[in-house]
């Protein structure tokens, strides 16, 4: 077999057979197939497609090229959740917990913000004394105990998908949902749990720009975790505007633990009952509705809340802060902007809000800037509310004084206030299930 | 300026301008910009093409990256010529000295065989003593005093296509028409001619295999040249059967001789004066027509033959093997192979024919393969032709002994024998001018 001849066939548009995906992943992890023969069947990928079955396999192949983890020794179904990403997303820290009061099993590992977007295990360090490096046994012990636990990516996951990501990312083959999905996909399969719950944002602050682009990169993973053997579900949910009031890490820990005591900001608290109850309808906790009522139910209890705790104090992290908010470090600077206009808000840009979190130190530029925990911005009025002369806008955190301005300059842009109010978006504008897409509207 | 925007550019068929094609192929052949960038774009321009300026700034670039040599101390204009490749095609011996003997001038530097085609070179180096390596000097000298001089490759020719060609063989990104034509016409610009007469072969034995795709590329080509001043023609030729009826090197200059001598084989004749004909229509010498006859009358009064034989004198090589060719090297082993059927034959696979000479000893098989000029084969019967059985096919000559019935197989796999005699197939297909497509019927 030669990679030439595989370039040549998908480039006809020809479909790769199991053994050609597996001669070509793994002769390019072990550095036998070149850079420039991968990064032309890329392309050739990129502008041809592939078919389900090759998705599958080729997600398959990629999750198989490093370890697969392996969660059998904890009891029950492991439900897994990922979200393709988006400004002021902190459900992870929501719906795991209410899974796990629940009875459901999260065996977790989480990645970091990179760019415009945050990542849960940032957020988590906002926590102090909060491990998100934890030992295998560490891990499935705090598991077992709490019925969850939340800790970094570690060990060898689909090393493939690495190599390739590198690649796609400096030959312009990331946009293409086939590359997308395998890569999102091979690292799920890899990390071992039962189930698994898409969060696919489409918007302004997505990567999907579209809703049917948004449906299609939902079906493909879809199609791949069931083939896999995974039952998988994914909803696609609106990232125009952020999700909840606060961006930065610990001020969206903060929110998290609001909508976790019940007086969370309501769409955060909407879009996370719903991924919550999709989380439990999988590891067959029931029906939707039903699955639906037990994650209310846990909030409203605050036993969601209470295993938070317990995790965190099982993983080493002072679960005070949860409690008093006051003890979280504060930033040294902030600065409240206001409205010079009256109106609704018609915009609330995600990209651009989350480009100013990161500008004020709540994220990172390169991957190797350090994260100010207590840096970042709440949104006073989003999408769809109304604002008079003089009313505040948002308010920044930062230990950047001389950043201020230029948040505030990229956040008024991220902004656009008019006179009539802007018709509503749903939070959540469909369901991806095996074979069946149902659409929402508000 | 960033390769990666210029790939993911091209990849949504966008245009790239002049500057972008020039950080392109500057980065690249200065090793700035990587193989895998470069493999990436080459297969986004397989899938979106580039237009006629994109093609012919990527070909201006291509042989500016290198020596651009300068024949204008030659006085009069200059004709080179190029062949797209084929079995038996030595008419760059019959028609570089018919267009001296006419007043052109033909200062042309020729490649080597690979594959199962030929190279002029390699056809010259048969002749004992002639010297395809000149210094710059030698070259135009003999240029000025036989009116042509025919060496190898010298300088540093278009590196980027080198480096670009090394990639695309690689990379599945070769059967491209934008990348074929700037590759070939690199090199014809940096070769420094005034006016590039182009035979673009189509049919088997061809990388063209259809005539609509032969005559797209002599347009782009031609385009090419028009554009960076140059006179351009090209003519689409067949290469169905091999041309004439002899394949190895002296074999191929034997025939070339016969042709000169006026008493060659009507087909090699016939093409042989369209392609000269031609050039001495780009250097001004009178319409075609009248060009046509002046070649024709060069091979009637001997003049080509003899400018032919000073240049080779000039060369340091011995004309008297011209004049008598019982002289040559003989190769030691013979077969004559004799048909078993009677009828037409229906089909001379000129791919076939080529592989034939090849393990016969004519050709590289690789490129350290050293040649045998005595190897090779006479065809006796080809396209079109009666035979009764018992009369010879071919005559194979040999220092293989052992190879002869290797040979004979693929050689009998070459051939199609009918009861019906098959439609003539014209020798030129059609003839390419700036805006121009003649196409012509036997």
């Amino acid at each position: 077999m030669r990679m030439y001849d595989l370039i040549s066939k998908k480039k006809y548009g020809g479909i790769l057979t199991d053994e050609e995906i597996f001669f070509m992943i793994d002769g390019y992890v072990k550095g036998k197939i070149a850079d420039y023969q991968m990064s032309a069947m890329l392309m050739a990928i990129w502008f041809n497609g592939m078919n389900s079955h090759e998705i599958t396999e080729l997600t398959k192949v990629m999750a198989q090229s490093g370890d697969m983890i392996d969660l059998s020794p904890i009891a029950g179904k492991k439900v897994d959740k990922h979200s393709t990403g988006g400004v002021g997303d902190k459900t992870t820290l929501i719906v795991a917990p209410i899974v796990a009061a629940c009875g459901g099993k999260v065996a977790k590992m989480s990645g970091r913000g990179l760019g415009h977007t945050g990542g849960t295990v940032d957020k988590l360090e906002a926590i102090p004394g909060y491990r998100t490096v934890l030992s295998r046994e560490e891990f499935f012990n705090t598991v077992e105990k709490c019925g969850v636990s939340l800790i970094g990516q570690s060990g060898n996951l689909a090393p493939a998908d690495k190599k390739i990501y590198a690649l796609r990312d400096v030959t312009a083959t990331v946009d293409n949902i086939p590359l997308i999905a395998s890569s999102i996909m091979s690292k799920k399969l890899a990390a071992g749990s039962d189930c698994i719950l898409l969060d696919v944002k489409t918007g302004s602050g997505a990567f999907m720009k579209t809703l049917d682009d948004a449906i299609k990169l939902a079906q493909t993973m879809v199609t791949i975790g069931e083939g896999a053997g995974r039952r998988t579900v994914a909803l696609i949910t609106d990232m125009d505007t952020p999700l909840g009031y606060g961006i930065g890490n610990s001020l969206e820990v903060i929110e998290s633990m609001e909508v976790l005591k019940n007086r969370g900001p309501k769409d955060l608290t909407e879009v996370s009952l719903q991924l919550a109850a999709n989380m439990l309808y999988l590891v067959g906790k029931g029906s939707l509705d039903d699955c639906r009522k037990m994650a209310e139910k846990s909030i409203q209890d605050n036993s969601a809340f209470e295993t938070f705790c317990t995790m965190v104090k099982e993983q080493g992290g002072d679960d005070s802060v949860l409690r008093d908010y006051n003890k979280f470090e504060k930033a040294p600077y902030s600065l409240e902007i206001k409205s010079d206009r009256e109106g609704f808000i018609t915009k609330t840009d995600a990209e651009k809000i989350g480009i100013t979190s990161v500008i004020l130190g709540a994220g990172r530029e390169t991957k190797e800037s350090e994260i100010d925990f207590s840096a970042g911005l709440v949104i006073h009025k989003k999408y769809g509310e109304k604002i008079s002369v003089g009313e505040p806008l948002a308010t920044f955190y930062t230990s950047r004084k001389e950043k201020l301005s230029d948040a505030e300059k990229i956040y008024r842009e991220a902004l656009e206030i008019g006179k009539e109010e802007p018709k509503k978006i749903p939070l959540v504008f469909a369901r991806v299930e095996k074979d069946k897409v149902e659409k929402f509207k508000e």
